[in-house]
């Protein structure tokens, strides 16, 4: 890596090279990060959000296991590494203006990607049409793939922002 | 709408209430939005990343047809208002700590939902082990589904941050 702003990757060019052309050439926010969508390879669920820096991505990329950026830890973060849920990935997409991309990956361990134990991070359904203020969320997943407490410890919920949600990087919590 | 930070949504509780319950309470960011995964209800590819905010996110879900804040324009923006392409919504989840949804949709129109006429904004692969500086895009849809110039006029594109693609309002472009 260099000083480089986007360093290890190259910089953005005009518009239509950015949308059109064959480079990878992302495009970091003030934090430096990009969104990260993460399916499974096999049945396309979605089964989180998180953020990735240039180290992060550009590893990802080279060791086809996903790495992300914790917002809250402040350091890289192997998705797994603490659950043994890691992710391989099968491919990886950009998407038109590379501020995004898409992961599609096979999951180790229990299979779940939530630090709640679900598979996905997108466990609760809301109902269409109905009154948003008082909408009731339906759990749409039977049950938790892994017990969070046996795997993080007991005290690791319900500490707000000490920790990141294993299962996005798109607010302050995580574990794994 | 009352005057409320949250409102029409209810504030947030506990982490527990807000990861576990079955309470719509959204997490908004700084800016005011929740970022929102759009997948395609038949077959879940993923077709783009927008945001939402309050105002947005309660039209979609009362009217099942998938309303975005625009992030340049800085209006609502419902998705397909210029192309024709809206997205009528089938299923919507929150995720664990309520600061993403994810929509299952299907398109109308020409059922295209990047603005550079693609199915997804995610028309390009980036080869896994590869060098992240040099990788080498490639294009993993077979073309556009629409032509941008004929929809949203000739001189639509290559302006920078005048627009927001209509495929993601992970940016500050956007048609649509």
């Amino acid at each position: 890596m260099t000083d480089a702003p986007n360093a290890p990757f190259a910089q953005p060019g005009s518009h239509d090279e950015l949308e059109l052309g064959d480079r990878l050439t992302p495009r970091f926010d003030a934090h430096g990060l990009v969104t990260a969508v993460v399916v499974d390879a096999d049945d396309g669920a979605v089964l989180m959000l998180a953020h990735m820096n240039a180290e992060a991505l550009a590893k990802t990329i080279e060791t086809g296991v996903a790495h992300y950026w914790s917002r809250s830890r402040a350091k890289l973060w192997i998705k797994g590494e603490t659950s043994g849920n890691l992710q391989r990935v099968a491919e990886i997409r950009v998407d038109c203006d590379q501020d995004a991309v898409l992961l599609k990956v096979r999951v180790d361990g229990h299979g779940a990607s939530c630090h709640r134990g679900y598979r996905s991070c997108f466990y609760r359904a809301v109902p269409i049409g109905a009154r948003a203020a008082t909408a009731t969320l339906a759990f749409a997943e039977p049950a938790p793939m892994f017990d969070p407490d046996a795997v993080y410890g007991s005290n690791a919920h319900g500490h707000g922002h000490s920790h990141d949600a294993a299962g996005h990087g798109t607010d302050g919590h995580s574990h794994d």
